[in-house]
């Protein structure tokens, strides 16, 4: 038996998510029906974080256990042959130890989200990306983000289906950059509650608005009540971008 | 009468191309037939430059005439609505004389071409940028790509089916950049033969592989000659960029 691990790209949109649900289609679907065709073994493919329906892929990490003897190169041809015409892709492959594992191994996780600025209806980034209508001061933005870095009880930005254990959890960091009418808010932690990222860019987009200070954003996170959140944002424009391991 | 000016993003995998066609949907269709169910008119809609399927738009250029007394505020808001769920967008109106004309008033006409250089399969790119799974030399490119600026009779880089006067055009621009996996050429000129972005970028892709040199391509050039083009690349990666008119 052999662990590889996946680096994974995805378009989310055509999917309920990461996970494999019984009611429709999901990426861990995918690669394990391809993984099947390849190996004839019904492997479990774990990943790094579980997507929301619509949550986008850059680099999601994730591995499986194989027996049949196969190399890297061959793993990544034959996967990708076989998951077409999934908007699904094996970008690189690696041979791990066996307690490797893609999700108790990473001590951090980066999430890209995109919102772009413009009064016009979305066409090349339609399902890529968040519109608002309204001006957005990114500065703003930025300023009122350092106050959700660091150590908090993120139960303000948390889903009611959130399953773990502590709402406590570390913000390294939480950037706002602003390139044309394109807003890219980049969050990293060692892990994130459910909903979190799009439940602080939801917030941080009512601060860019200036219908929230700073000192609201804030006093939601003190609040550590769901009720207090201001916006939860849409999936389109979120995207898993990194998995960090030892070494 | 007035005459308007739009500025229109689209993606064009939809599209039989932005011409209006008997055979299936047009990027020139949906806003005529939105501008009618605005106005109550038939109004024809002039684009600065026709696009084949599959191609993109960035900036299109184009006009119409609406007898109905309306905004431009208001234009834009209800073709933007009418148009939905077509991904085709109206981004800026204008009021313009009534002798500029989008495609006989324009003195230059922009386009991107990216190319996407890696073996995996694309899946947020798919449509939107040509994948090669060779490496390419982009600097070899660029410099290849110089021999063809400047006036000459691109024969060797026209489509059959192009129905311009001349094969004589003056290329003003062809870069070749490279950001990480991504390759973006872009290309000005005052107008462009029919093909003769993507059978330019099909030839550098040869270049950047190594199978032809500088001097290969300007041999295809000088032979005036179909046959000597070496490749013609996918609409996919294609995007027209920008058209530019006096003042």
């Amino acid at each position: 038996m052999t662990r590889f691990a996946l680096t994974v790209e995805f378009d989310g949109q055509p999917f309920m998510g990461w996970q494999r649900q019984a009611h429709g289609p999901s990426v861990q679907q995918v690669i394990e029906d391809a993984a099947f065709a390849v190996t004839g073994e019904r492997a479990v493919v774990h990943a790094a974080g579980r997507t929301d329906a619509g949550v986008h892929g850059l680099a999601m990490r994730a591995h499986l256990d194989i027996d049949k003897p196969i190399t890297t190169f061959r793993l990544i041809e034959a996967l990708n042959a076989r998951m077409r015409p999934h908007p699904v892709a094996i970008l690189a492959c690696e041979i791990v130890p066996g307690d490797w594992h893609a999700r108790f191994s990473c001590i951090g996780r980066r999430y890209e989200y995109d919102i772009i600025c413009r009064r016009p209806p979305l066409t090349l980034d339609k399902g890529r990306a968040w519109r608002i209508i309204h001006p957005l001061d990114a500065d703003a933005m930025h300023a009122a983000a350092q106050r959700l870095v660091g150590r908090h009880d993120f139960t303000t930005f948390r889903s009611a289906h959130c399953q773990s254990e502590s709402p406590l959890k570390t913000l390294d960091r939480l950037d706002v950059e602003r390139a044309g009418e394109r807003i890219t808010i980049h969050a990293a932690a060692r892990s994130f509650l459910h909903h979190q990222v799009r439940s602080m860019v939801g917030c941080l987009a009512l601060v860019g608005q200036g219908k929230w200070s700073a000192d609201d954003l804030q006093a939601a996170l003190e609040a550590r009540d769901r009720a207090a959140l201001g916006l939860n944002a849409p999936p389109d424009g979120l995207y898993f971008a990194e998995a960090l391991y030892p070494d």
